[in-house]
């Protein structure tokens, strides 16, 4: 039962309680590009991430997008059971950035445990309080950073995530990331180039200056021109 | 013991818990413009308002303000016991809108019944789920919205909040609630004034044509004009 280790409140369950989730816990591997779940239309449950990467994102009526967080192994997920909290309601996507492995304990079963274990309570609200976290972190970055630093901090967390400088990313994917239009960040991307920080390919960004992106992202204020 | 009616789960305490309560719980009375909470400074604990307005926002190293939420009589808040959430990381500052009365549960006491007790435990949760969806709602006006749409729904808001139609506020601290220029707000003021929406006058804004406001405040995209 390899899911106990990603599950950090397992320990704390009774027998009975474990049972039921190890009859109940779904494994599924999905490959780069899987829709996993749309809020709208079902109730996925708690997500544990076992090894890849998943986006989670927002989607306006007309199509444009913003990431919310993005998982990776031993991060689990409580949005996908946006079900189980009575006053949760947005409309959140989830979809496999890389070729990805995950158990989801059923929504109807975690709500179960929520009202049975305190274990299990408190773990959904240390779970919420991350979210929440995260969600204010990303409006403060939205409402009073520049788009140049937004950027920065993309590239800088891109490479981190790809453990690579050479960075195989289309601007439109970049620009569904941080929620603006394809035009701004071509722009900004040459901007940098000019300034030495990237090198633009064909389909690549080569990092070329990460220190001096990284100093970038934490500017307070104005652009670095 | 007036707040058990403002305490959801003040019924499903055992007699001990409540009497916990009932001795550590603070009540006070503070005239509008007092400063309340500064999450950087203080964890207040849990807050019940009894009557008036509270306003939770956020402010940049420069001094920006955006507003977060507006908390009014029987509104529960947790953001302001962000110490009793493991994983909280923000600065959160609440002030008085309105001449208030409020009640606050102590947050380490909070803390202790949320150890103890399941309802406290899903109270916790439904508070932070309610506090999610709203940050959610607001992520989705600024990115989706314009900032005429958001004025529009501002203008409507306080009307239903203040029960008049002729608003006393200042451009600017309109501009603080929204997270944008007194000047933009100044400039979309006039130009709803051209419009025959409103109609301004020295620390007024007499709202003329509700129904337009909301009619614009919903329409998804472009600006009106």
């Amino acid at each position: 039962m390899e899911f106990a280790d990603y599950l950090p409140i397992w320990g704390k369950l009774t027998p009975q309680q474990q049972e039921r989730i190890a009859q109940a816990i779904d494994y599924r591997q999905v490959t780069k590009g899987t829709f996993i779940h749309d809020s709208s239309a079902d109730c996925l449950g708690l997500i544990m991430v076992r090894s890849g990467q998943l986006r989670t994102y927002i989607l306006s009526d007309e199509g444009r997008e913003i990431t919310i967080e993005r998982l990776i192994d031993h991060d689990v997920c409580l949005l996908s059971a946006s079900c189980v909290m009575p006053d949760m309601q947005f409309n959140i996507m989830i979809e496999a950035e890389k070729d990805s492995a995950l158990w989801s304990i059923p929504a109807c079963l975690f709500k179960e445990l929520m009202g049975q274990s305190l274990a299990a309570a408190n773990f959904a609200n240390s779970l919420m309080a991350g979210h929440f976290s995260h969600l204010m972190w990303l409006m403060e970055q939205i409402m009073w950073k520049s788009i140049d630093k937004r950027l920065a901090a993309f590239l800088v967390e891109e490479c981190a995530l790809e453990e690579t400088t050479c960075l195989k990313i289309t601007h439109e994917r970049i620009a569904n990331h941080l929620g603006t239009a394809r035009e701004v960040v071509t722009r900004m991307l040459r901007y940098f180039q000019s300034d030495g920080l990237v090198k633009l390919t064909r389909g690549t960004i080569q990092v070329v200056d990460l220190p001096a992106l990284e100093r970038l992202q934490r500017q307070e204020k104005g652009p670095a021109a």
